[in-house]
């Protein structure tokens, strides 16, 4: 941290976190007379809305993380840490680190969020999660692998199970995931695998209440629905997951579907750091911050994005999303710079640019400046707006190569099963997560989960 | 196999492996009456001589690997298998897989070979091989994190031996290795550690004889030793591995080299199926085949590639490259159909039209033609061979972008270590290989090895 040895008389930021929320902060503190400590556990900045592409083959990891160190790079008041949290210390302002106690003067956590189970311990353990790379990667083998195990296999009943794709949760995450699936089996595995019966394949949304996309206007989650019936997602609504031992989703009302893949979308939950945090917490275990952004009690410190839990003029909590999480990250900075200078804290506003999903070639919604888009025209827009937001100008080119690529050629550049197929091990409570790496023979297993 | 069942009257032609002799082999048999299945425990073709540029960040596994399946999608008389071969049963003509046992007519082994630590167990242990995706990806995530590391070591010994990296082998694998590690360093690392002294990062490469890339005539191995101390590298000629034991590479002449990365490029020998057959091995373990390719009192067995052992005119073996492999299928393929059609097989000749290797930015040596060819030019033509070799035009297409933004802007867009650091396990001596994936957290401890 030579860095900081020159001006070591600058308060001390410490962001944790380098997700939308804690870069943004980053960033809006570039210019300020303070010293800024980024710490993530990973080395990287990942565009969460696009990881589902990497899921279902169409995008690589690379292309949708961008190196912190590079993004940042020309911050001269920023050191970044490769670290892992354990543990706030708010009385003597401090964090305990894999990389030691690093003290503080300001702290702005933007610890994001994990998958939420909800309690359903055989989820944890035999579904598959989609928050970060590994998972992505992971859902990536599982389902080529079946398509490989399909071939060989002579039961058609097993077979079936194998074949039958089952995403939990209508959010955006669970109707692009289902959508880009749907369509990797319809337009590209069909060329892969001509003697397989690919109209077995079965790709089935289950949401628990009776409508998808539930953040966007009724009728645009209608049009989700059509659009992704027309690609050949069966959608159940009213359907709640009860169990899932790895061969069978078994819902509330009795219904059963062998299933060798569940693809948990259904919930998140804020990261295990602020969970453990001796404060209230409010829904999907976030922390109550006041509308300053500040942890109550605990002036010098800021929550923001996933990890924060406030509530919009009409008392509905802002959503877990992106554009809170930059807005609030931004925020939190000019709030601190505003304390440092004797200023008064601003509250946080949330304004709201709409928001949107896609279902695949052609087809997306998207609520806009009041409009209500839907098919061909939300699908340039969502194209051009995840496009743009991509970190570096060699990531879009290569996004957009891909994409023209899959679009013309009917093609997904990513269809590799590697590292070699894992003994899945579920969904991650916390970073840590043994695994094992059988070979390419264990894969014949019926039970893979076991 | 559904379309075998309209053609069970052809012969069955089996190939295990598609690398770039199983491959050709397969394309080879494209038009003639026979049934081929190709055999691979992995789903993709990849283009091993690019394979260092995974390791040293530069490209993606994506961009240097292809389904096998899109590349043969065509072929209408092929199946693919995704499977492990166990053993080869050459007196009742069948292999033993962990999809079954798969009877043949014809047999083609180029199973191709794996990293040679010539019995020396703590290298096996503690070294890095790069022979596949994930132990490529597994030197990035190394490499990348021994920097993180050092930034938050404060013991300057340590920190040397986070900075040490070393690479075993003066052939073109680790000559083009030790010189992509250098300018991955000094290139583009050193923007992203300013705080980091990295005149302290050191690349050393070990070499048991006397000269680099044996292979070619002496005037290049010297140029490339010239280019490669140009860029930084260290090269020790004369310098046998003796052991290593995760911290420090002891040498047969008691010098001592305390690093905590070794590469292990010194040599290769064939896959264990092939080890385990019940003939004559010859050097490296290959199997001492007939000029026609036929496996000695095994007319209907072929052996190609790496996995075979065959003398040219000279009485020089033949080297385990990518055009003799290439040159071997096709020719194997040609002599069944000969075979089938009765006539006489025809004894296998190789043309040589040259080797080359590349020591980084506009250096590489090339003997082509009976020119030597050195510096810039050779660079080109290597850029342009290589390119041109890559399967699909979307990977060449990407690969020269990575490229161009390598040269132009001194970036690596692969800089992200994923999946999470692994407890590493050596190299592997079988398919099977179990692995830990700790958290972050662990890389911290000094000793990752143990």
């Amino acid at each position: 941290m030579k860095r900081h040895n020159s001006n070591t008389t600058h308060p001390h930021i410490v962001i944790v976190g380098a997700g939308f929320g804690g870069l943004r902060a980053a960033r809006a503190l570039a210019s300020a007379p303070v010293r800024v400590t980024l710490i993530d556990r990973r080395n990287y900045h990942l565009f969460q809305p696009l990881l589902y592409q990497v899921a279902s083959a169409g995008l690589t990891p690379e292309e949708i993380a961008y190196p912190i160190r590079s993004i940042l790079r020309r911050q001269r008041n920023l050191t970044f840490m490769l670290a892992e949290v354990y543990r706030v210390d708010l009385k003597d302002h401090q964090l305990f680190t894999s990389a030691g106690a690093i003290p503080y003067d300001y702290l702005i956590l933007a610890a994001g969020s994990v998958t939420n189970t909800f309690g359903l311990s055989s989820i944890t353990q035999h579904a598959y999660g989609l928050k970060d790379i590994d998972e992505a990667l992971a859902i990536r083998n599982h389902v080529l692998s079946r398509f490989e195990l399909a071939t060989q296999q002579t039961d058609p009943k097993l077979r079936q199970t194998m074949l039958t794709f089952v995403v939990v949760g209508g959010g955006p995450t669970g109707v692009e995931c289902a959508g880009a699936l749907a369509e990797l089996i319809r337009l590209v595995l069909r060329k892969d695998y001509p003697d397989l019966m690919l109209s077995q394949a079965r790709v089935i949304l289950l949401e628990a209440t009776d409508r998808l996309l539930s953040h966007l206007p009724p009728d645009l989650g209608q049009a989700a629905q059509r659009a992704l019936r027309q690609k050949g997602v069966e959608v159940w609504l009213g359907a709640q997951v009860q169990d899932y031992d790895g061969q069978c989703v078994k819902l509330t009302d009795g219904r059963a579907l062998p299933t060798q893949t569940l693809i948990w979308a259904a919930g998140v939950q804020a990261a295990e750091l602020i969970q453990n945090l001796p404060v209230t917490l409010g829904a999907q275990k976030r922390v109550r911050v006041l509308p300053t952004l500040q942890l109550p009690g605990y002036p010098r410190v800021f929550v923001i994005g996933d990890a924060a839990y406030l509530e919009d003029e009409g008392g509905r909590p802002l959503p877990m999303m992106a554009p809170v999480a930059m807005q609030q990250g931004e925020h939190a900075a000019r709030n601190i710079l505003h304390n440092l200078q004797g200023h008064p804290l601003q509250p946080f506003r949330y304004r709201d640019l709409g928001s949107m999903a896609t279902i695949g070639r052609n087809q997306a919604v998207a609520a806009l400046f009041g409009l209500h888009l839907k098919g061909w025209i939300a699908w340039l827009i969502w194209l051009f707006v995840h496009l743009m937001q991509l970190v570096g100008f060699r990531n879009r080119l290569v996004v957009l190569i891909n994409w023209a690529w899959e679009y013309f050629r009917y093609e997904r550049a990513a269809r590799l099963i590697y590292p070699p197929p894992q003994a899945h091990q579920g969904i991650p409570s916390t970073a840590s997560q043994p695994s094992e790496t059988p070979s390419v023979a264990s894969l014949a297993a019926p039970h893979i989960h076991s």
